[in-house]
C-alpha cells in the first residue's frame, strides 16, 4: 500500500484517545459533513464514523489522493464504491463480534420467553405467566460463518440447541460441517430460528426472500444482526403481520424503519434501533484495531482486515 | 423408604403422558384443590402440580398415610412442612436448570443491551439507538452454584464475563474457585452484574440485603430467577427507583407483585412473572423425571432429588 502522511479522525475524542499517533503520522479531525479545508492539509487517509457513516461517504469524493479508508463497522457495503478502486479499505471485522453475537442472543430469548410481552404487561401492571418455547431444544439455523457468525456459534453452543450453519459454499471448517446457502430453502424447513449476520452484497442481497420463509415451519423465528436487506422485508412483514412467523430484528430495509410500518405495530415482532455494535464493548476494542492500524501505516506495513487492496 | 402403592397426578394430561404406569403403582387423579374423595382410594404419594403448588400445599395434611411427596420445582421451600416428618419430599431439581439458566441470560441481556427501552420506543414508533453497556466485559457475581447455577455459569462463560461464584461455603469444586456468602458485601463491590439462583432457606432468606445491594456500583444490575425473598425487596425496590440500580426479576416478594408497587412503573426495573422453568424444555424433562420416579417406587428404590429422608 502507498504510504499514508495524514489521516482523519472523524471526531477529537477519537484522535485524543490514540495520541500521540505513531512515528510520521499527522492526525487532523474531520467529520466529513462538508469538503475538508485549507486547515485540514493534505488529507490521504480517513477512518470513517461509526454512527451514520453512509450520510457522509459522498464527501471522500473530495480527498484528492485518498489512500486508506478505515470503517468503525463490520459492515463495509458502499465504502469501496465511494472511495475509488485506487484507496484501500479496511472494515473493524472482530470489533463488533462480541456485542453483536450477544445481541442476538439476547433478541432470541427476549422474543422466544416473552420478555418483550412482559415489558408490555409491566406498563398495565399485569402479572401474566404464559408457557413459552425455550431456546433448549430449538433446532438454529445461522446463516454466516465470520467473525460474528464465530462468536454467536460459540454463544449458543451451551443451550442445549440443534445448530446448522450455513455459508456461501459447503465446506468444512474448524467448527465441522458448513451448508451452502444454495440449500437454505430445504433447510429452512426443518429449523425453529433462522438467524442472519450476514454482511450485504449482490449474493447476499434478499437471501433470505419469500421462498426461503414460506419453507419455514409455522411460528419460526427470524432474526436479523447483520444487513436489513438480506432478508426481503416485504415477504417478511407479510408473514409476521399474518402471524404464520415471529422476527427480532436489529437491521431493516429500509433503516430506520419508517414510520407507519406495521412491523412497528405488531407484538411477533422485536425491533431495535440498529445497535448491534453500539455497547460498551465497542471502545476498547476499536481502540485496539485502530492503534494497530495506525502503527502499520506509520511502519509502512500493511494494514489488516483489508477488504479491497487499492493501489499496491 | 416405604413402598409407595397409589400415587396421585395433579392432572389428567400427567398422568396420561406417563400411563401405563410401572408394575403394582396405581395413578389416581387428584387436583389437591379439596380433600381427597373415596373414588382417589388410600392416596400414600402425590405429585404437587407445577403452577401455584404453594395455593394447595394444605391439602396434603389430608393424605393420611403420606409417605411420598414428588414437586415438579426446584424450590421446595413449605413442602417438607406441610409433608409432615415422616414422608420423604423429592424436587425436580434438574428439569428447570436449562430453562431458568437461559431466562436469566435473558433477563441480563434485555436490560443490559436496552430490549426493554426498545419494545417501549415500538410502541412509538420511535427508532433511538442508545450506546449500551455490553455483557462483555462485565463482572458478574453468581449467587448459587447448584443445578441452575451450573448451567448459568456454564451458558455465561462465553460471553467474555469475568464470573465469580458464590455458595454457602468457600471452596473449590470441579469448575474452580466458590467464594462463602459471608464475603457477599466485599465482593458485591467490584462487580456490575448479582445475578441469584438460589432457593429460599433460613440461610439464604435476605441474603442480599441492604448492606450488599449498596456495596454494589452505581448502574449495576440486580437479577433474580431464583425465590424472591433472597433479596430484601424493600431496599432493592429502594435502590431501582432511586435510579441507582437497576434490576430483572422473575421472582418477587411478595409473588405476583401487587398492582401498585412502585417496581411496576420504573424503566430501571424489568419484570417477568416467575417464569422461569416455565418453558417447553420442561415436559421432556420432567416426564424423564418423573418415569424414572415411579420405576425407583415400583422397584423399591429409593428416588432420586429426595430434599426431605421421610421414615426409611
Amino acid at each position: 500500500m502507498q504510504s499514508v502522511q495524514t489521516i482523519s479522525f472523524p471526531e477529537p475524542q477519537l484522535l485524543a484517545a490514540l495520541s500521540p499517533l505513531p512515528g510520521g503520522l499527522r492526525g487532523v479531525v474531520w467529520d466529513m459533513k462538508e469538503a475538508p479545508g485549507e486547515a485540514h492539509g493534505n488529507i490521504d487517509g480517513v477512518i470513517l464514523p461509526y454512527i451514520d457513516a453512509s450520510a457522509v461517504l459522498g464527501s471522500l469524493a473530495q480527498v484528492k489522493d485518498l489512500k486508506f479508508v478505515q470503517t468503525q463497522s463490520t459492515g463495509f457495503d458502499g465504502v469501496p464504491e465511494a472511495a475509488g478502486p485506487s484507496a484501500a479499505v479496511a472494515n473493524a471485522s472482530g470489533v463488533h463480534a462480541a456485542a453483536t453475537a450477544e445481541l442476538a442472543v439476547g433478541l432470541i430469548l427476549a422474543k422466544l420467553r416473552g420478555i418483550d410481552q412482559a415489558v408490555r404487561d409491566q406498563q398495565t401492571q399485569a402479572w401474566a405467566p404464559q408457557r413459552r418455547q425455550s431456546l433448549a431444544d430449538r433446532r438454529v439455523l445461522l446463516l454466516g460463518v465470520g467473525g460474528i457468525g464465530r462468536e454467536l456459534a460459540r454463544r449458543l453452543a451451551p443451550f442445549e440447541v440443534t445448530l446448522t450453519r450455513v455459508g456461501s459454499t459447503a465446506r468444512t471448517d474448524d467448527d465441522g460441517r458448513v451448508h451452502s446457502s444454495k440449500d437454505l430453502i430445504a433447510l429452512a424447513r426443518d429449523h425453529d430460528i433462522l438467524v442472519s449476520v450476514l454482511p450485504l452484497s449482490d449474493s447476499t442481497h434478499h437471501l433470505v426472500g419469500a421462498d426461503v420463509l414460506a419453507a419455514l415451519p409455522d411460528g419460526a423465528l427470524v432474526v436479523n444482526v447483520g444487513r436489513g436487506a438480506v432478508v426481503d422485508a416485504d415477504a417478511l412483514t407479510r408473514e409476521v403481520v399474518s402471524g404464520r412467523l415471529q422476527c427480532a430484528l436489529d437491521v431493516m430495509d429500509p433503516e430506520p424503519l419508517p414510520k407507519g410500518h406495521p412491523l412497528w405495530g405488531t407484538d411477533n415482532a422485536l425491533i431495535t434501533p440498529h445497535v448491534g455494535g453500539n455497547a460498551s464493548a465497542f471502545e476498547p476494542r476499536i481502540l485496539k484495531l485502530l492503534k494497530q492500524q495506525l502503527a502499520a501505516l506509520a511502519e509502512g506495513r500493511t494494514p489488516a482486515n483489508l477488504v479491497q487492496q487499492g493501489r499496491i
